[in-house]
């Protein structure tokens, strides 16, 4: 049986725009009718505007959007956030067969500066916070929540990227979170055995975040090889 | 002309204990005359005895000892870390042929504790915070002093780890800052070419950090594992 053939509760982080906004759409027409896709984001606006559009073509799942900031390190913020929206939405956690949660929230960080460049506190603190302690702690609450229990299967999917492995210029810092995350997810791997984990780099997409990559990059090398891909 | 034969500038972040400190008295051993050891830690009393042991035997370098706790995220700290080092012991910064810089200072992190198990923000904040952004802070603050200008020849020496390739269960803190500072120097290595970097595993050394790994890990396949490397 395939993976989106199981009546299965889908999380996805960053779900308002790219990537995160094409895989809710996309899973959401695959997944079996009574499935419950979760969408979290910090843009209400953007998310509401991802929900209608699924709920136009997509009668038979049902879609549940939360404002959700990964970089807001409250942890109240994180702990029970899943029982609260189960609660907020008259869920009921009872009859799923899997759980399907999507990684994906995550910031560039600035790529017009280089390494010399890192001085800033408050930009290094906000960039590892949203994309390595904030997914972390999003991450626990996951685990909390879906126990093997409930959801017989499982999946957790890290939006990884080319950067987690091969260095750019003026991308340390995306490089540097991407390359975290990766390991976190490995060592997450060995640890729970009855989660398939994946980290999976989709390759370059025409998001708003791979403009900035090449528009903002300050690398005329790194800048021509985003161009060429196009 | 091997690399301690140059009149050098050694800075080693971590030097008061394991091997941070090994590294402090076996530089200035093999360091030429009128080189300087600038040593940092949170631990100025265990410190000094570095500095005690290499006067004791090393005359003709100068060693220098600073308080510096790298988890201390306050830019003012970092800001001019050396101009202020240089001054307050009238070091003089012309005539160096070489800077090498040892970013040693680390933390292992609680292995007590599975990847699910991480839901303290305060916590997960220090840990980033000592070991990633304090050490990119560092990093910089290194780069503006240790100009190419002033010292001709340039390395940085990331202490790495096993632990940075390869997923260890219980020590999901340490993988992701391991493997997240290899990444970042990798990115420095492209972006820097006329500095030498490398990011070094030393293997396990019997310090109080590897006493720690294998009594404190939760994971008895780990515990063994570290058991019996004795």
């Amino acid at each position: 049986m395939g993976v989106f053939e199981k009546k299965s509760c889908y999380v996805i982080a960053g779900a308002s725009r790219g990537l995160g906004r094409s895989m809710a759409i996309n899973f959401a027409k695959k997944a079996r009718r009574e499935s419950v896709m979760i969408l979290l984001s910090r843009d209400m606006k953007a998310l509401k505007e991802v929900e209608t559009e699924i709920k136009s073509s997509c009668q038979d799942v049902k879609v549940v959007v939360s404002g959700f900031d990964q970089g807001d390190l409250d942890e109240k913020k994180f702990n029970n956030i899943f029982e609260n929206i189960f609660k907020e939405n008259n869920l009921s956690i009872d009859n799923f067969e899997q759980a399907v949660i999507v990684h994906n929230a995550g910031t560039l960080g600035d790529n017009s500066k280089y390494v010399k460049d890192l001085v800033n506190v408050s930009e290094l603190n906000t960039h590892f916070g949203v994309n390595v302690t904030g997914n972390i702690l999003l991450n626990s609450a996951c685990l909390k929540f879906f126990t093997q229990e409930k959801f017989a299967h499982r999946y957790v999917i890290n939006i990884s990227s080319l950067t987690a492995i091969k260095a750019f210029k003026s991308f340390s810092l995306y490089c540097t979170v991407k390359a975290a995350r990766d390991m976190f997810y490995k060592v997450m791997t060995e640890e729970e055995p009855t989660i398939r984990v994946l980290s999976y780099a989709p390759g370059p997409c025409e998001t708003d975040m791979q403009i900035k990559c090449r528009e903002n990059t300050s690398d005329p090398e790194v800048k021509q090889m985003f161009e060429c891909k196009y």
